[in-house]
């Protein structure tokens, strides 16, 4: 028996409490609820948007509601301007009449009314290659990428686990070391930036009308994140459109063979602040009960989304998860011995901006750098600054769960090389075999707001789900839609939320950490 | 030893001929040129649209520029009217702002500019369902179909016959007696042009704005053929047009939660004649010499589409071929003994209309029938009227091949049931199998304008092709557009073709027929 099996069976399981969180997750859900209230009757939710804000007010209401406690916002600074679209169409005029599919880049500026010109080919890779079309893009539509040859489709686009699948996420790949990629990246990081400020100066000081780009999936699937700048006093250039990727190859192939393109573009987008504002996630409790009340728990998925569907699979879903196991966990009456907090991240997909706020101001945080380059940097890039620096509530942290992989069913959970944490997982899994989540992995996942904690040391999971068409349909797309989801995936997930919240609320011991590497 | 490999040995085949066919197509070509002129430069050719007479005129210059004989445009009656669109949007206005991706049904009328209206769900499956709607639908804009919910992949949407496909080809389904099927589809196909008519005409009177329906696909794709009639004087109804499953469900479900739901739809759409029109087939030839001249092998491949995307796979790709296929024979300096002609059909989609009155006129019909009821059904229902009637050119006709099952490489050819046909395709197949193509198969296969042919008699057949992505993106979808077609494939059939036209031309006999069922 390995040590995974031994630990298992002393971690106790509290099967009654099981029970009733699965009869209200399974058969009194109101999941779908909430994921369409976000979905449907909110819409996407760009960090900092007034449908963000909508969302922000409408968690707490329903968290007031199900009677959780210090329900509020909570902003993180300087986050940038909020922006929004209403409407945005492109057409060809000539050599034929013809609606072509696009959808704007995020904090770009719309157009004023309907706008007409001439498409030309751009090859913008380095700052120098910006010389060349000195006094050429007056009036000028922009086609910024060249054709993209078809991609043909070798896997069906839906996909959940099967048993090879499980078994291949329990091996660990041994890390190569890093630290010389790490010069590259930060070279180029400051490139790409430096390349995007001066290419949206250019292109609206020589007077281009707009810029077009090609999605980054075939299928007509338009996939688009932001352009422009979010923060106030930088270049936002010129309205910038993602055009479906057989929409696009024909203008780019047509102006390769000298037959003029003549467009109208037409977007209707707005900043809605003059000045950057802060950010906001929201948070709600299930307060302690007695001797460990101090002590926390967290749940979390962030609520912002891109902006081309509605946010459903990233990460409404999320979301609407977390808060169903928060309304499960009062619905069952629990009374938990930790606090259970829930939070709904914001600024996520700018670069975990909310979670990492959060973290600093509340567990730990390097010290801020005083070099301007360094600032500069995303933290993840960031050379030493110092001991991690820590709150008080830091050794009374437990764990944070996370929900971010898209809408597939829980397969099991990430332990993020945590081996100590891996025989308590197994136990807690336990009593959800039956509905598919078997398998604790020692792996680790990024790329969202676990990382946050995990970061400084503190325990942050995202658990296994089945993929579904996240990666081939959905991300980040105008595919992110409700119907792309799966309800019962939905429950099912909330159930285990809600369970793993309950029993590390109720545990003698927090989760056991595994060693800090310092920065 | 096979019936089949025993005669394909006595079948002669040209390898000088097909080195310099081969030649030609691989090295040569110019099949992607014709291909790109028909896609991007004229785009969609719904039949009798000004497109499509664009296409018939460049196709007739093209045959005429390389030395083709007798190129002409060839009239069939009635018809209809020609339809064109520039441009079609819908937005959603409240309950949030949000452009709809929808294109609309051909031969329906467009709006006379932006139109608004509240989203209406109506339930029309018999005529007796209209009455409930009198006086309720004015200033409406209706929602004809539930909500669908969304099909998973299951399998890749891109695929090519594998050894165990093409030998599963080869084996024949003894058909079922259909019969007793015929009376209901007569019945069916005449409730249904009932049940049109009068909606059409119902939501007109009503002042309806406009009517969506679903798109036939999943994951954003609009796939979407005609409404209203492309008649002239018969009831157009209101501008129709089919919406992204993912645009469409939440219009439903909100309108199902009583969530009020206001649409703005423009769409610049409308008919090019006054009254109906005739369609027409392009056709071009290279004579025969000797005593053969007077005897026809025919290539063919319908030119018209429909209108979402380019109409690539369908059929620009055929019509590159056959083209391609008679340059190529120009090109090789091939004197056939036999006639080979190349019909370039219009109205295909609307019911292999072009090629049925071609073969009608010029091999072989059965009489009109005088009685009204059977007049207006589809030939293919119709009861018997008496024996064919052949003219003159009925017994010189050779063969028919045609191309019209997406753009992917052939890998064989469907024998329709004619077993003397199969040894003298195999031999003609061998100097392609190492291109991928080595099958024939007894099956028959329809939908397409060798029908036409094989329904009086005479041997018309279809090529086997790989799927590719034809029936899971691009089959009358606006997917249908030249980044999903492989130039590759193109080159491959275009040289079988060639060869197949040439043996058939040069064969002591003609192409040996099954025997003839009349109706």
């Amino acid at each position: 028996m390995g040590i995974s099996g031994m630990a298992a069976a002393a971690e106790p399981v509290d099967l009654d409490m099981v029970n009733r969180i699965r009869q209200e997750a399974f058969h009194r859900s109101q999941v779908m609820e909430t994921f369409s209230q976000l979905t449907e009757t909110i819409g996407p939710r760009l960090t900092n948007s007034p449908q963000m804000a909508r969302a922000n007010a409408w968690t707490r209401g329903k968290f007031t509601e199900w009677g959780l406690a210090n329900v509020h916002d909570e902003a993180f600074d300087d986050f940038g301007r909020g922006w929004e679209f209403s409407n945005a169409s492109v057409e060809m005029l000539s050599p034929r009449a013809l609606p072509l599919h696009a959808l704007p880049k995020a904090w770009t500026p719309g157009t004023p009314g309907p706008v007409e010109g001439e498409a030309m080919r751009v090859t913008i890779k380095a700052i120098g290659d910006l010389d060349q079309y000195k006094g050429k893009l007056a009036g000028k539509i922009l086609l910024l990428d060249e054709a993209r040859e078809y991609k043909r489709g070798s896997e069906p686009d839906s996909e959940r686990h099967d048993d090879t699948g499980l078994a291949e996420l329990q091996t660990f790949a041994v890390p190569k070391d890093q630290t010389k990629d790490r010069a590259k990246r930060i070279k180029e990081f400051g490139e790409r930036r430096a390349l995007a400020k001066a290419t949206n100066a250019f292109f609206a000081a020589e007077g281009a009308l707009a810029a077009l780009s090609i999605s980054g999936w075939d299928n007509g699937i338009i996939r688009v994140g932001g352009g422009g700048s979010r923060k106030a006093g930088e270049p936002i250039g010129v309205p910038e459109l993602a055009m479906a990727a057989e929409h696009y190859n024909p203008l780019v192939r047509a102006v390769e063979r000298k037959q003029p393109v003549r467009l109208r573009v037409d977007v209707q987008a707005r900043f809605t602040d003059e000045a950057d504002q802060p950010g906001y996630n929201t948070l709600a409790e299930i307060p302690g009960h007695g001797a460990k009340a101090g002590e926390i728990v967290m749940l979390g998925a962030h609520m912002d989304s891109w902006h081309a569907g509605t946010g459903a699979a990233d990460n409404a879903a999320g979301v609407a998860v977390m808060m169903e196991a928060m309304r499960i966990l009062k619905a069952v009456g629990a009374r938990p011995h930790r606090t259970i907090r829930v939070a709904l991240w914001s600024g996520e997909e700018q670069g975990l901006i909310g979670s990492q706020a959060y973290v600093a101001r509340h567990f730990a945080a390097y010290p801020e750098p005083t070099d301007p380059a360094q600032k500069a940097l995303p933290a993840s890039l960031r050379e030493s600054t110092g001991a991690l620096q820590k709150t008080r509530d830091y050794d009374r942290f437990s764990a944070y769960f996370n929900m971010d992989n898209g809408s597939g069913r829980f397969r099991g959970i990430h332990a993020q090389e945590n081996l100590a944490a891996m025989p308590i997982f197994e136990a807690w899994l336990a009593p959800f075999h039956d509905v598919g989540a078997t398998t604790v992995a020692s792996r680790n996942t990024g790329s969202t707001d676990h990382v946050s904690f995990d970061r400084v040391g503190l325990p942050g999971f995202q658990f296994i789900q089945d993929r579904l068409d996240y990666f081939s349909n959905v991300h980040h797309s105008n595919l992110d839609t409700w119907d792309h989801i799966e309800p019962e995936d939905l429950k099912q997930a909330a159930a285990i939320v809600a369970s793993f919240a309950y029993h590390a609320a109720m545990r003698d011991e927090r989760l056991p950490r595994k060693p800090l590497l310092e920065n």
